[in-house]
């Protein structure tokens, strides 16, 4: 199986032409399965509601997601991205897994991060998880990664590869994906964007760094902070599913909710 | 408050050898606590039941933990070293923490690794707390770190700091331990054991690399691979008490346990 992940600089508010970008990315990219960042449909600093929701699409039959569907249709390749959405009054901070039989897997972002809270809704998505070549890819967005139990959610529900779409403004999350990859032995690709973005006196700078990670901490492929590109590696989805550490350790049968205690669903009467 | 590590490599089945080397250091170093390797009362590689038993103490009545918790009393420390336990028939891979006022707080590791699982027992404890001037230090023992629920429930029961004994033979848990603080914005307080043990034909290396680090990620201190040392570090355990990382996002108060399912003390019912 061949992934990679697109990073680039999405432009303010003209979904038509990061479309565009995004279509020339999959057709070019020789993959299955291409990750992108996170809101890179619409760009990331929106002033308030209004100007979000002038440029949020529904999920799966807006523009972007009809003309990527078509194309993973067309060249036997599957997606996932970051889009702003509108759902009836909701607009949501979400990604979609599009695959070549037409299928869209639609995520929530559970945690929204500092001004997303300010014009996306709250309700979040539990682990969702789509099918690309036989492997399970799951889905989380930027700033869950700072929350163990998503990753950790996502795998015990079967995850192979965590797409993971990112707009990362600090230089954190990168080595911590790599912990995620190691405590659950997945793959993760992180898709982060590059570039600086101001709107209204804003200014945000993101991180770049991308990454490919294999379920032994080990990066496959990594862009640099700066850089506009695809970068890709072939993944063997059975070593995601050996969880065996060594001979005698397995890292879902020597787990132990029994002394977790009740907040990490240990049992509320036991404390060993 | 003073926190410091030694790191350095105990001698095989001289439980009377390495207490001295511990009450030296306790004594030497300018710490409120003082936290230590894993086993490092015995050493690690032992080749069956009986040679364990040998050299497991009770606790707090054995003759290291008396003498420890009386140097404790009379120069107002505190210390963390990981025993050999024995309890009943019981043997654990267990640390203690000892206090000044003669409190003895044990944990047996919850995720026993490898050729461990040969000799000692795995009831395993839930989180286990004491109170160091004021702060609140939880212990973990080595390999617990690859599995983020004991660091989460640690936190969630409110360690200001993380004391963790280990005898490390792979090269990642340092850089996962920066994870462990950062997504639960604890001090983590790592004493890995250097030096090469051998005994019966098996051989084992150690990584060393001990280091504390604070609740952003940031190494306050940190060995080298090989020297044995004590480093130390000041921490201010309200830095740990500020689960805030913007002006709207709060670490705990943002978990979603809705949506992390029922394995992860998720509510049964929703699947949001």
């Amino acid at each position: 199986m061949n992934v990679g992940f697109y990073q680039f600089s999405p432009a303010y508010g003209d979904p038509e032409g990061n479309l565009r970008r995004l279509a020339a990315a999959l057709r070019s990219a020789a993959v299955d399965l291409l990750v992108c960042p996170e809101l890179c449909t619409t760009g990331y600093l929106f002033l308030d509601r209004d100007e979000l929701n002038a440029v949020a699409e529904r999920i799966p039959d807006g523009p972007t997601c009809k003309a990527l569907g078509a194309l993973c249709r067309e060249i036997g390749r599957s997606i996932v991205f970051g889009i702003a959405e509108r759902a009836g009054d909701g607009l949501f901070n979400s990604a979609v897994l599009l695959t070549p039989d037409g299928g869209a897997v639609c995520y929530r972002k559970a945690h929204l991060f500092d001004t997303e809270l300010n014009v996306f809704d709250r309700p979040g998505s539990s682990p969702r998880m789509g099918i690309v070549k036989g492997a399970k890819v799951g889905i989380m967005v930027c700033f869950d990664w700072r929350f163990p139990e998503v990753a950790r959610a996502l795998a015990l529900e079967g995850a192979d590869v965590i797409a993971h779409p990112a707009n990362l403004v600090h230089p954190y999350c990168q080595d911590a994906m790599v912990t995620r990859s190691l405590e659950n032995r997945v793959f993760s690709v992180t898709a982060n964007r590059t570039g600086v973005e101001e709107t209204g006196g804003l200014r945000t700078a993101f991180t770049g760094r991308s990454q490919i990670v294999s379920p032994m901490g080990a990066r496959l492929a990594q862009a640099d902070p700066d850089e506009e590109c695809v970068r890709t590696a072939i993944l063997n989805p059975a070593e995601a599913r050996d969880k065996g550490v060594t001979a005698r350790n397995d890292l879902f049968r020597d787990r132990r909710p029994d002394l977790y205690g009740p907040a990490l669903g240990g049992d509320r009467r036991s404390k060993g």
